[in-house]
């Protein structure tokens, strides 16, 4: 059978999203499709013209997307994601992977500590953050895992499965003025350690990219409100020690072809392979 | 100075939250006054009779609550609890300790697993767990917390701060057909290990109380769709090795008041203390 992978990235546009894109067309070695899921079309488009080269790769784009809330990440992604991978499993080859990393994020207001959020900031951020990321979890492993064979409806052989979401040391590690973040870090990690232990045919991986030379980082030593953490971001930014955005978009990439990880792990950059 | 103990328990009409009142009142050598936090009136009112001979306790209801929004946690339980506090805080004698456990939270539907999730009952599952109790968390915080002094806005002296929550062996271990509770069992804890880290004045902790001999637990058996676990905790319920909700409080109760644990702590019922 012909091999054809299936990558959908959310957050896809910029930062480390478009660093995943661009180490999957690196590594792309067979057909692969990749569903690009973001806000903003134009730089979606600049991404899709990055990688157009690789004679391996197919884009397609979801954007005006939104994460308000569970029902909107439902209706202005799932669905369109549905319709996109329908359409991919009518064609040929069929899909032999699907991959989806959930890159998608906020990081709160680094500069508050948890006394001083309000309660609209933390009914955004959850719903940006978890619900949505559990809705679309929820709704991919719905769509793509093994079905019970039905002899009135034959359903092509199922993609071997894999759900990244991509999480941070925080997850696993609490430090001050990451309240918010570090909760729904610690929840994303979590629903997928469960899938795993659900679903035998699904591979999940909570992935820790490490502290990124990118605008995030740059935003974070900008506005957190801890001097120490501050103090070591700014030192790793002046002597550029950062993780490049390339090495560690590879090593997922890597991960995620390997597949010899426990499924459900959190595992960091810095882990030894 | 003579002492005086504030608990405000959430979801405390029945159940382990009822235990947990118990608990406090068997507990209470000095003037005590707790804030039960329930939906139903009329149960909350059996509560407070049950502990109504205890010379120590004083109790106050606050009922009719929605854990639906942030926005609705904060309207319907936060600014009535700040209410209650500042009365009690202008009174004799002023506060010396006060103690957030945050007990009230569902279980999701146990049927199903995550591919089976609407993105409505996604919404209202983290809302209810996780939004809501940041913003109690948040709030109480906010209230409570050493202020820094200012001679024209003389305040008492600030209590020491506890805050609890209700966690489970989830929390911290996948199991199938648990995604939802889970996934907020985690991020509860871990909101918590942050604020431990940004307040050193403030204890916290989640306390896992184990397999409960209550309501929940018997619809945890009927409900569940994982044979294992159904089996494993029938038989507990056969043995009547199920954990007695009494024995549960009165063990997070004296951990609280022994106030001996790492801040930001996992702890277990079946921890040796």
């Amino acid at each position: 059978m012909q091999p054809h992978s299936l990558f959908i990235i959310t957050g896809a546009n910029r930062g480390f999203g478009r660093a995943i894109v661009t180490a999957v067309a690196d590594a792309a070695k067979h057909k692969t499709t990749v569903i690009l899921v973001g806000r903003n079309a134009n730089e979606l488009e600049n991404v899709v013209q990055s990688v157009k080269d690789n004679v391996n790769i197919d884009t397609l784009l979801v954007s005006d997307i939104s994460l308000e809330t569970a029902s909107e990440a439902h209706d202005t992604i799932f669905v369109k994601i549905k319709h996109l991978i329908e359409t991919i499993q009518s064609g040929y080859p069929v899909l032999t992977r699907a991959v989806l990393v959930n890159n998608a994020g906020t990081t709160g207001d680094l500069s508050k500590k948890i006394g001083e959020y309000t309660a609209a900031e933390i009914q955004n951020y959850v719903n940006v953050n978890i619900a949505s990321y559990v809705t679309l979890v929820s709704g991919f492993v719905n769509l793509l895992k093994e079905k019970p064979f039905d002899p009135d409806q034959p359903t092509p052989f199922p993609p071997a499965l894999t759900i990244v979401n991509i999480s941070s040391l925080l997850a696993v590690k609490a430090f001050p003025h990451w309240g918010l973040y570090a909760t729904g870090k610690a929840a994303r990690d979590m629903l997928l350690s469960v899938l795993a232990e659900e679903e035998s045919s699904i591979r999940t991986l909570s992935y820790a990219p490490g502290p990124l030379d990118n605008e995030m980082q740059a935003s974070v030593r900008a506005t957190i409100g801890n001097e120490e953490q501050k103090q070591v971001y700014t030192d790793m930014a002046n002597k550029g020690t950062l993780v490049k955005m390339k090495d560690s978009a590879r090593k997922l990439i890597r991960l995620v072809d390997k597949a010899d990880y426990r499924s459900g792990a959190h595992i960091d950059f810095y882990d030894k392979e």
